[in-house]
């Protein structure tokens, strides 16, 4: 079985995904029981497009000589929108476009053109989930199609996965969080002797700061995925807005030197708890002990707490973030897609 | 919608989903789409079926006056096996009785008829899955069926979740967990100054020790989790005989203080790891510090370290163990395993 794929976007996540499949996809193939194809892919420059299957080698040396795919032989410079996904005749929409908060295009549009066409749609992008939740979740019910997103509420870590199959009926009151690699990595720097400059330097050499580390480090992007986390776990339709937040420029270098001296690090925390009408939900540094599940946390890891009435504190941790661990939750979540849609029998 | 179940086995776990249908089974339809009915539970001395559904709090009454189910109103005493399961009517068998690596009755047998009726399974008892692991999931194939047992290999921690859901693609290499709380549970309390025999009644009164707690501590019961887990996770036929195993009984109450006087701790850690013709798997007493995600756990608290090519180190802990946290791993089977059917749709 081939499942057809349509990529749009071709910065880290998107090529992470091509590297994938460029190592694993006979192994995928072997072991899940479908092989990934991408037929069409699409980024600023244009797209590039065969229904047949595209070779990930000469897609990631297009995008390396000539900054589009579009560059590709076939490529086709400007093709976009509609016409680029019916020309992928895909089975499913890959989005992974650089997010943004304004209108989240591309990807708010890539993913409505797509429901459209009757394709289930991964998103590792943000932005529409931010905005249109609601809106998104309605058009898929409406066309009985899917939409997964693991790779944009905390890159691969299985926050849903683990709220979706392993905490039914727990009874799930809220959580702590830390979903933002960067910010983190930058405390982390900083409370060693480096600058906040030199912190984001790092970070954005490991792969893990968004375009814009202005997102990660003024926790934007924790907010962003505390918002989408609001509606995916609790069916609590909330905004940017309703998230308290505070990001790390505020933290000083005397703070963290203070907090190491009883073994406490100072890390970005996202926490949510239900409340009577809805939830409460916040962003902002906190000292945390190194005893402590998320505060023994480094660098770029990632970790959540999820507080349930039946199974007290449940928690998961992943020690890998940047562009392949994400491109990762694109194929777990093209293959969870897969099996409940029959289209490969369950494990 | 109503899935109607069959249970046998009436002790902890037993006990702990009938309470868990009493509390929460209205809230469970509303959130899952589904109602859970019992329509027949058996236990040593006999067995009370009712098509229509079976009260729970008659059931825990019965249980508690006359120590068996068919105590009841309508109950059968001697009713078992093969005729039981076919007046229950029921679309799955969930299997709760006391283990044993002997022979693996009576559930082996349980399960053995209930596949032939066209029944899926739920197992949260391991016998079966140790000693038959390969047999029994040929039978389910064979007759399309599901056979389901997260709360088979380390009560609540969602083990086979992560596996089946967030790990596709990681490249898993192994693993090491504390998949045992009663054993855990005695080291703690005798580094605090308890008797061996104290501890082991403090976790018998916790309600996570097995019926015969020399399963818990000469670490038969970590060993059998670690052989389902060769099968499950790695597809690798091995059985207890292929565990090196030590248990906790030669832990001596002086290096529990000699741990503690560097901040560590002695667990019981299950060990595997994948090698060319497939795993070497070990359980023993091992010193971790309390920085350690494994050495950090507590009491009862149960906790899994994932090795993985490609995310490093996945982990996830669990707080509560015992009898109604391991019956969740039954509802939690049962709806995933009617979301997998279709029965009710994902979420």
């Amino acid at each position: 079985l081939n499942i057809r794929l349509a990529l749009t976007g071709f910065g880290s996540v998107g090529k992470g995904f091509a590297e994938l499949l460029q190592q694993f996809g006979e192994q995928y193939e072997r072991e899940y029981g479908a092989r990934l194809v991408l037929t069409g892919v699409a980024d600023r420059g244009g797209a590039v497009v065969n229904p047949e299957g595209l070779d990930p080698t000469v897609l990631l040396e297009a995008k390396q000589r000539y900054l589009t795919v579009s560059g590709a032989h076939l490529g086709e410079p400007g093709l976009e929108g509609r016409e680029f996904l019916q020309k992928t005749q895909a089975n499913v929409l890959l989005e992974a476009a650089s997010t943004n908060f304004e209108d989240a295009e591309p990807g708010w549009g890539y993913a409505r053109e797509a429901l459209g066409l009757g394709m289930d749609v991964v998103l590792a992008s943000k932005g529409s989930l931010v905005l249109h939740y609601q809106e998104l979740m309605e058009m898929a019910r409406k066309q009985d199609a899917r939409v997964l997103f693991s790779g944009a509420v905390g890159a691969p870590l299985p926050i849903l996965e683990l709220a979706d199959r392993a905490l039914i009926g727990a009874g799930l009151q809220g959580f702590e969080a830390i979903l933002n690699g960067t910010s983190n990595q930058v405390l982390e720097a900083m409370s060693e002797g480096s600058t906040y400059e030199e912190g984001v330097t790092i970070a954005q050499e490991i792969g893990v700061a968004e375009t814009d580390p202005t997102l990660d480090v003024d926790g934007w992007d924790a907010a962003a995925k505390a918002v989408i986390l609001a509606n995916a776990l609790f069916g609590v339709h909330v905004g940017l807005q309703d998230v308290a937040r505070e990001g790390i420029r505020e933290v000083t270098a005397s703070e963290l030197k203070e907090a190491a001296r009883d073994g406490s690090r100072i890390k970005l925390i996202v926490r949510m708890s239900k409340t009577a009408g809805g939830v409460q939900a916040s962003v902002g540094p906190e000292k945390r002990s190194q005893l402590d599940v998320l505060g023994r946390l480094r660098g770029i890891e990632l970790g959540i707490v999820f507080k349930t009435k039946l199974l007290g504190d449940v928690t998961s941790t992943i020690q890998d973030a940047g562009g392949v661990p994400t491109a990762l939750t694109v194929v777990r979540d093209v293959f969870n897609l897969a099996r409940d849609r029959g289209w490969v029998s369950q494990l």
